[in-house]
């Protein structure tokens, strides 16, 4: 069985921009006097007339990339190698706003299948050609960015085409998903089974199935749902050195597993052509409310201790002190008489019996906590806005301000000393005016996400302002112990810091299974291999 | 903080049967009889005249042992490296039983902590000598036998002295726990601050944290608390190349999760010298039970509806009709009138709130699938023998008849397949008088394992009938798509099956980590890696 998704000409996302070209750009008005009370507003129109550069590989080259996927799908038109230039992260748009397309690649190539993916491998090894798998293009850590030195040329595989389900197993609950295929389609194609995925990343509308894989995402149901890496039962991927398919069981003693190992490789280690992912039944019900607690810290206990019993609803945030107050349209409803308060959302999902008991044993453990409960409009008002984030970083960094986001995690213990060093860090470096915000989005028994917001002034030269304060960030997120991502992968970014975390033998051990599966390094070179 | 665990002379197993030394030898009075209903049976002793071969290490191999872990760590003794040779399965025990000892080591060295483990490591690497780490010698899959090529000896290295609790972090349950620690002793550290780590396999009261990590394990609560490797968080490991710490937080994006290629490592790719684990509460409440389902796959379904619902209890298990009635006191209890019918066990552990409100749930699923209720008495029956079948097992071998288990695991619309031709390769290879018992133990939402236990006629070479009969499984299991093991890992026994399960490039991968980690090869050589 192989079910293509209709193959619709979906709208792609501009070079210098999130998300979709019809979406309206800009501040709406008033909003954006408002801001100026904050920050100094000036518009900062990108530059769209700048010439992409000429492709870098001969015709020999890309006479051969076409016998293998067909003329049509081996492109080196401008506009496409513009809008596969980079990810979605700040310094990616400043950088695209600013004209610099340094980092295009000299041809998009487009696979119809796992065949053609494996093909194109072995003739990118022969011509010592890098390799950028290419999903949604909405990587936020610079895992788009191959470094061509010792290399011919770049190549953008894209998967754009391989968004069929080519298995859905209803007993044991699984489905094969190919790459290429959305958040919104491989939803689409499992809700016409009643089955669901329930991965709902912020990204969700734009990135893929296998961009899920390669870096390990976590989504916003993620304490119902899992991680998405935990959703996968099965991988295969293809490599210049040839083929791998894991999954045998759901889990096994099988040595060690190799699943793990694919998860998070970010396409150094191969490109993966098929996911099978655990799915569910479509839930019947689903509602999010908000609580409110007096403190980020009695806030955050209260999400330990449902995770410590086991008692997870499906969506659990909660938000510091100061994203509770920017995110309110009415800051005053939250912690009372102008007393600062944090803002949880709890959302269930399920069967309108299983929403009822969840519910009621969370809310007895959040009652006992001296939680309040706010009721439905937070959590429709959340809900409504899940997605939309994105859109209004484009519209700050239009008048001249700097916002960007990143993320860590850690053990409960040490929250309090992570979140305190990250934000310090962040404020000491982008000094006066800057606003850090923060909420818990991920939690584990043993532990939580930090996802840290920061806003700040852009000055003449927003990158020069931006790049020490993610140094600072990332410095203080080692210095603390804490996990240098938590879901936004490594990518060339935190690229520089992930032997303090792992080690010079775990490096190593990084290095020594590319050379086994890449051994000339053709696969997305100077991206997570230390 | 270490608190270390007494350290008494624990009652060592004896080197030809499972367990306590004191524990009753022989079947009981009356039941040979009625074993020799079913097989034949003669008294067939084991030999206990048999002189270990003397050790093959030089006097300065011996002294530089030594020096770095003292004089009394370093025992040539014939007693002990005679119960340090070999695992628990049937055929060690059948070669041990004979008088077989051409496994011996040459060696036992008892490191106190990791530093002397590092040391260890570099003095072998240096001189050659192979190291099969040693915890509490219930290895079942030949992971303690060492292939000797090419090196100068043999050296257990014995992990008895590294049993202290080196950490505790109860805001995040945490605690980190040393590799020699057996499972009640780190259960007993733990219960002394009201925690308990819940892994439960049948060989607890032996097997260690350290073997736990290493293969795999997977325990009976694992329904409810899940797989040794699901509450690993942390690990040090410590090999000739280097150390490696790993665990930053729960979960991150931090590229492959390389504690998935430690965990289940065997020993091959390093030792592992602490393990950072989830604890819990201790239970209030306990309550085990019993159902009956009229078929194994009636009841299996009600197993997936379970894991599907995301309702797991604490302990879940099904025995097949065979299982069911070898196992009962009473068969006729079951299944009705002279009906086969299926035993489950349901437990679930907790607070008594949780555990009320998980047994109304779980309970109104099974009773809506037709299983019918049999009460406290079959629950506390199991619970009271749940370790002790390898006890049964030697006094069967005392009598000349073959006793042993294997297990896989597949997706759920696989299990029937999987399950018919593992039972039909064992009864067509053993022949007539051939009993095949299976059960599920573990469950996931997208499959289960299967547990097999054989019986059948011994005759005058066991392991001559059993070593064919143990391939035609391997290969049945192959041919349906299963794991080649569950939870008793890969060792030297399913090695030869390992590459159709993970592939060629699967286990190239390997064995570029192996040499990443162990250039010269000197790690549980002959183990794990294809």
């Amino acid at each position: 069985m192989t079910i293509e998704c209709p193959d619709v000409l979906q709208p792609e996302m501009p070079p210098t921009r999130w998300g979709d070209p019809a979406h309206p750009a800009g501040l709406p008005e008033g909003v954006r006097d408002l801001v100026g009370l904050v920050f100094p507003v000036r518009d900062t129109p990108a530059r769209d007339d700048v010439a992409v550069p000429a492709p870098r590989l001969g015709d020999d080259q890309l006479a051969g990339l076409r016998g293998i996927v067909g003329d049509e799908n081996v492109v080196t038109d401008d506009a496409l190698r513009r809008r596969r230039t980079r990810g979605k992260s700040t310094p990616d748009l400043i950088r695209q706003r600013s004209g610099d397309l340094a980092d295009a690649p000299d041809v998009v190539v487009r696979p119809a299948g796992h065949d053609e993916v494996v093909a194109v491998l072995a003739f990118a090894q022969a011509q010592r050609i890098a390799v950028v798998p290419f999903g949604g293009g909405t990587a936020v850590t610079g895992g788009l960015v191959a470094d061509r030195a010792g290399l011919s040329g770049v190549l953008s595989l894209d998967l754009g085409r391989m968004r069929g389900l080519l298995a859905l197993d209803p007993v044991s609950s699984t489905a094969t998903l190919e790459p290429g295929l959305r958040g919104p389609e491989a939803e689409a194609l499992l809700a016409s089974h009643g089955l669901m995925l329930g991965h709902f990343p912020q990204s969700f509308e734009y990135a893929t199935i296998g961009g899920f894989a390669a870096t390990r995402s976590s989504g916003q149901s993620s304490a119902g749902y899992g991680r998405f890496d935990a959703m996968v039962v099965g991988l295969r991927v293809a490599t210049p050195a040839g083929e791998v398919r894991l999954g045998s069981a759901p889990a096994n003693a099988s040595g060690p597993d190799l699943r793990e190992l694919f998860l998070g490789s970010e396409g150094a280690f191969g490109v993966i052509t098929e996911v099978t992912v655990r799915v569910r039944p479509v839930p019947e019900v689903k509602r999010y409310e908000g609580w409110r607690w007096p403190s980020f810290a009695a806030g955050a206990d209260a999400m330990r201790a449902l995770a410590q019993s086991d008692l997870l609803p499906t969506v659990l945030r909660l938000s510091d002190e100061t994203e509770t107050a920017i995110n309110l349209a009415d800051p005053s409803g939250i912690g009372g008489e102008g007393a600062a308060g944090c803002l949880m959302i709890v959302g269930y999902e399920g069967t309108a019996a299983a929403v009822a008991a969840k519910r009621a044993a969370v809310g007895e453990v959040l009652t006992a906590m001296a939680g309040s409960p706010l009721g439905e409009e937070a959590g429709r008002s959340w809900s409504q806005g899940r997605f939309a984030a994105p859109y209004l970083r484009d519209s700050l960094l239009d008048v001249g301000v700097l916002v960007e986001t990143l993320e860590t995690a850690t053990f409960w213990s040490n929250r309090e000393n992570l979140y305190t060093r990250v934000k310090a860090a962040l404020e000491e470096s982008l000094g006066e005016g800057t606003m850090v915000l923060c909420h818990i989005s991920h939690v584990y028994p043993t532990g939580c996400s930090l996802y840290f917001t920061v806003a700040a002034p852009g000055g003449d030269d927003p990158l020069a302002r931006w790049l020490p304060a993610k140094a600072a960030a990332c410095e203080a997120i080692v210095a603390a112990g804490g996990a240098i991502t938590h879901h936004h992968a490594v990518g060339t970014d935190h690229r520089p810091y992930l032997t303090a975390e792992i080690g010079e033998l775990g490096a190593e051990v990084l290095r020594a299974v590319k050379r086994a599966v890449d051994p000339v390094g053709i696969l997305n070179p100077g991206v997570l291999i230390p």
